[in-house]
């Protein structure tokens, strides 16, 4: 009963929040007319209350209503009589280290798995992996463990990039990242980039939107699929 | 009494291994005809024993001898007897990892803090600060916990980039990353771009090479501090 959408970014270039991907949450949540969200990945600059109002202006364009769970005295119980969910971006540590603390990580997952419409943006559509482990962020703080929600059988890394071939930086590529997770982890990994997302439904997993995305199995040449495919491993 | 050589990264564009630094390392290890390798950080792609082989490829043309750490019976006795100390660059979630594991982090710290020349290479580099919180690597493994040598008194950014202004990538720049590190922990970050490194003798903080160093401290606006700058807080 699973209903996920996994999504690389909550914003594309030259284009305003969620902009690109109303359309599709609009039907996705057609069953809520309130959606719960978790604001814990984002690490200041702004508070979770106004960061909670960016979500609300965005989901406003068809007409949901937001609540940060921040604002609930019993943020397990929030969950687990949500109709929806939002997971937005920031740092993944933080928000895994924040779903430990309030020890809400296994509720979401319960949750996610008796069929809540989930959706994730970048910090919030790696934690729908088997682990945290293919993040981009930085380890700003240690969080009780890497393991998250497992609701798709792969690890995603979101704001995916190609190598740059003119490039004169030593550092590791996204590619040789990923590379590297496969010399200790046998979990696949999907590259999404900025504008794609997957939608699942229970264990029918589309690609969608503007890009194909690079897919990396251990002990295999990594490889694209095109945007309507199917996702299996 | 501590004497380290903190640099950014091992190889620079368009040049071989270490030739960038070679000059200064031959007199930094003057006093150490072997010096011990520690080859921890690399994933795999080739093994501890090839990465030892290309550490001694580099050195042998200052004439200097190379041990892999991995060779030696008892890793704990053989930095204390260490004249000098290597330790390359890889995933600094490994190299953190198991220097935990191998239960040597406290004897490198001891044996950096008695005046055992140490030099590393980005994440060799990383682990030189308080914690390895400002490393750019991906968790491929999760260790003990995220506090390093502290041989100097802040955190160490290797292969630091400037934002790209004509980017349309939506990720977070390293700056951004940096700032949000701040939220949490007030250690200054110093980020190191390829080509520069730190030379500590004691409280005497030297930066070095062809590049100014861009300076994170905690409720600051970032600031650059130019080559030959003497480093303090």
């Amino acid at each position: 009963m699973k209903k996920l959408i996994i999504a690389s970014t909550s914003t594309v270039h030259g284009s305003t929040y969620l902009e690109y991907i109303l359309n599709e949450l609009s039907s996705f949540f057609s069953t809520a007319d309130e959606i719960i969200f978790i604001p814990y990945a984002r690490p200041g600059g702004i508070t979770h209350d106004e960061y909670t109002d960016i979500a609300k202006k965005g989901f406003e364009k068809i007409n949901k209503k937001i609540v940060g769970i921040h604002t609930q005295k019993d943020p397990d119980e929030a969950l687990k009589a949500a109709k929806g969910i939002f997971v937005g971006g920031g740092n993944t540590f933080l928000l895994v280290h924040d779903l430990y603390k309030y020890n809400i990580m296994q509720t979401l997952r319960e949750t996610v798995y008796k069929g809540t419409p989930y959706f994730g943006t970048s910090a919030g559509a790696n934690i729908t992996g088997v682990t945290m482990q293919t993040t981009n962020d930085m380890p700003i703080i240690y969080p009780a463990g890497f393991k998250t929600l497992g609701a798709v059988p792969f690890n995603i890394n979101p704001h995916y990039q190609d190598p740059d071939p003119n490039s004169k930086h030593m550092g590791e590529t996204r590619e040789t990242r990923i590379k590297e997770f496969h010399k200790f982890n046998s979990i696949p990994v999907i590259g999404l980039r900025e504008g794609s997302w997957i939608r699942v439904n229970d264990n029918n997993m589309v690609l969608k939107g503007k890009y194909s995305a690079r897919v990396f199995e251990q002990n295999k040449e990594a490889y694209e699929i095109e945007t309507g495919s199917l996702i299996s491993f």
